[in-house]
């Protein structure tokens, strides 16, 4: 057995919104919600406070979360929720609405799951060099944008080429894509997540790379982030979890003898549920069922490494949803900051 | 809640393999196995009274089990075992070594995970034209080969554009390749299957499409594929039965009472393990632990189904693996047709 | 010297107006012409005495000539003037609006001039396997779609696919897409050839393959085609004409002594044109200036293919055209099958 | 008629050795020839009077000529010898053997002809990341690689990304990759240019962009390029020399009327060539026959560009050549810049 250090599973999660939820003492965040079109919008703002209780930086985090973008007329609807949460942000984060904006794609072209970034800077607007020219319409503002690559196609720490390009380019404010991990099986391809605090490439695949935020770069950066990957613990704690609530609808088997269970269907989803007592818990579960969701995914976690099996998946359909996703925020993106260019 | 039949689970696998490990009565199926730069082939022939008890057709299916293909010694080696079983399964045929090939990729280009079978044919070297003109050195045979697409691109079943090709090209046998499904998170990108008893395309994932065999053909038909996804029943399945396995090494622990357990690292590599009795799988897991394999399948089925959590999933490197993976049928292919091509 | 046989430059249109053009005789076909949008089309129907006379099959031809497919209201307006014309051309061939469709993409989907075919079958909404299934809507009839691939790839004849799969799929007709050759560089890239008369796969760069078509198939065989190559040849031969015309604005500079064309801008475009008498034409040009239009091209093709350079030439933009140029073609074909699928 | 500026058909070369072809004065350089294996090396040292007389920058360019790379045997021996003289090329520049290396690979990925930077780019062994680590072997030295994109995709000056890159990565010395244009159809994507005095990207098709150089950057620049695609002009100007040149043959054909001359074969290779007197050329092409080579183009231009008709094209082969060529291109680089990678 080889010498894998188990003791520090990190929660594999880029969302501000998982946090809170898995925040015990709710404190250090203000939060608010609507609901759009069946579209979630919930705006976090990190405090002072909170920074240290969430392991998130402060600054406002807002996340959309939709059904399936494969359906036509929703992929629209979401689309135009998020140019006008992004339009907020920019306003909330003091922006001016001819402000030039340097958009950076972060992601592997070449790897499917990782490509949200590229495949965005693919379907941008840019109008700088027309800017440069003297040739630009009423109503665009200065707009440029790069795919920068993964330190392993270029050798580079990613974060160093857009602090070079940066510097030489010299835009007001910088928005950020990228492919997140979650650490939740329900978020995957479902959420965008926008915040003023930047990103840290790679932190939720479990790399250390350095910040790209406002505190480097001295001007606002907006990071725009959808999670497509989720690793193997998420996906086992998530169903475990699932198993606890939907066991609920069993009750009153739970006081039979096991063999009772063992019928399709074991899960009657005519009766009421209700959530698990300790004991239902530990009679359904045994020890397993008796650990906290930290433990959970700790012991999982645990289980899985060593055998090499703690794999970090996407859904098979993931070409086609990043198709889709990528015109969301590309399409959202160009109509927040250009005011020609309204979405119809 | 919707309607949804959760009464028929069907293990999502393609793999005689996986039949056969689960087959309680050990019987219908023989059986033997070899070891060779840490590849295992193992060849499984499916007698007459196994066709119901493993419900798999009557024929030869070998299977070679490696590791990671990223290596590009591994991946030669591999690239040499399956070019040296599949001549050796062209023997076993009994099809000549000039008899017509044609080859056929099944899936989708479009979808990284499916599309293991274009991307071989990319790679395949095709004479047949060269036949037609007279023009081929000594030592290679008639190859054709084509992509057929998958019914979502084309509106046909693809077993009919097979069928109506191959009475039109007239081969003297089929080479089939496809992406599979695996029932076991540990078979994914790292087992190849091939068979002389031809395919159900689609099988591997829910869809119920007509076979492509000798029976249909009159002409012997050689499937090879690989898994290239898992679904999410699988993943947590596994995990729970690795986890019996491994709390194993937990035993004094589990005389404990339930908080002793909940401390990094929770499971002791030092301790020997055993298999736990059934006492202690209750003790462990509770009514989740004392469910057969298929009942906790079938468990996990009921509880993700209804909230549309049973995703089929592959690994965030997917798109290099098929690279790797085509690189070795398509090679293990052509070297295993032609004299002329010999694996250096 | 190798020994190449020069004796036959076979001028390398695939377009039946090409033809009509350079026809002396003007015998053996009836057109008519219109202009909508500054789209010009033309339609030939060749009688029986003008198979001989152009070399072409009995049938009716429709071209449609336009401008830059960059510009997307151009390119709209091109898609509507095309899906109308196809309407027109199956009302003309007597096809009902139920009946069945398949979409044949010729050409080779991994090199970009000649991806024509399968980049359209890409766009191509398809619908028997629905129409298998009784699952579809009032509107649409039954279309299934198919990317053959070229001989390179497969090895087979790519007559002998279409064949195979028409005789097991058995269409009402078929509609066969591809990238063509023109003998004129006004028209790559800027032109649709549609027929009733089928098509001979590859004929217009110079290989002979089995033709596709009503005498062969037994049912309609639309062929809708754009020229995205010219050869060297026709380049030098055009642009020798567009001297001869263009020269005639240096009317007066023709009677001068040499020297004193011999300055920027030689061509004085205030002139008025004039055609050019032979007298003219040999001071200008010589004995080169005196050669038919088909001498002139069987000369230029002695001098460039014993040196190797008769390439075949495609615009540097061709990516980008393709792209426009396939949305042409599906969103046509898509909106002329279906009544369901009226172009905004 | 548009008011097209026709005074000034600028010559598309971005190659040195057809600057010194057409030279007259034959000032102002150095040059020395070999031939390797069918592969003919020109070295080119321009001088500091020649800066101005062949309208080059000062500095050696090293020039490979070299037929079909489709055929594997000469791809590699034509890789082999760019590859030795890459690494001359690196000792003449005084670069040392530890030097760190940046490489930027310029065009469009999106963009067939202009890709070969981009795909040069996916074939450099990356080793920044690993020293930064501590973590790379023996007898390899730092490089990074990065493909910027093209105006058209950042709407950023190229040449203002690398200096924004270059200033932060703080490389030792920097190889630019880049599509060329040619002025002689025999050269397109069969010769290779590299030189050490940096490169004036787009300059080859008519767009002036900043210079990337050692006078802008303060270290070494390389730059490596293809010709990729040639213009219309250059195809009809190369083939009338060709014809004059071809011409020869036909001198007894010359003194006879022009019908004598109007049969197929015109040229009667079998005769011996000379070169046309100026009475011949005239006799033969008339006007035309008695431009200058610059006259002639210039003539060609006003003709061709106010029909739209100067077009910059590519042969149709060009997917595939781009994979041959970037992949020597790419295998040189990498076999030049560590003694671990020699080819074998």
């Amino acid at each position: 057995m080889e010498n894998i250090d188990l003791s520090k599973y990190q929660l594999r999660t880029d969302l501000a919104i998982e946090e809170v939820e898995k925040s015990t003492l709710k404190q250090g965040f203000v939060t608010s919600e609507k609901v759009l079109n069946n579209i979630k919008i919930t705006i976090v703002d990190v405090l002072e406070n909170g920074i240290k209780l969430l392991n998130k930086k402060r600054g406002r985090y807002i996340t959309i979360e939709f059904d399936d973008v494969t359906d036509t007329s929703n992929k629209e609807k979401v689309k135009k929720v998020f140019s006008d949460e992004l339009r907020d942000l920019l306003s909330f984060t003091k922006i001016s609405s001819d402000a030039n904006c340097l958009i950076v794609g972060l992601g592997n072209d070449k790897s499917t799951p990782d490509a949200l970034g590229p495949s965005v800077i693919d379907n941008i607007i840019v109008t700088k060099h027309l800017f440069d020219l003297g040739s630009v319409s009423e109503g665009y503002r200065s707009v440029s944008a790069i795919s920068p690559g993964v330190m392993g196609q270029t050798g580079i720490e990613t974060s160093e080429l857009i602090f070079g390009i940066a510097k030489r380019v010299n835009p007001d404010f910088i928005i950020v894509i990228d492919a997140l991990a979650s650490s939740s099986l329900s978020r995957i391809n479902r959420t965008i997540q926008m915040t003023d605090s930047g990103i840290h490439p790679g932190s939720g695949v479990g790399n250390a790379r350095k910040e790209i935020s406002q505190d480097q770069l001295k001007i606002p950066v907006i990071a725009i982030g959808i999670p497509t990957v989720v690793d193997a613990v998420t996906i086992v704690s998530d169903t475990i979890l699932f198993m606890q609530k939907q066991m609920a609808y069993t009750k009153e088997n739970l006081k039979n003898p096991i063999h009772k269970l063992v019928t399709p269907n074991m899960i009657d989803y005519t009766k009421e549920s209700h959530d698990l007592t300790s004991d239902e818990k530990q009679h359904l579960m045994g020890i397993i069922g008796t650990l906290e969701d930290d433990e959970m995914k700790q012991l999982i976690y645990e289980v899985l490494s060593p055998i090499g099996y703690n794999l970090m998946v996407t859904p098979k359909e993931i070409d086609f949803l990043i198709e889709k996703l990528s015109d969301i925020i590309a399409g959202g993106i160009n109509n927040a900051l250009h005011r020609q260019n309204n979405l119809s």
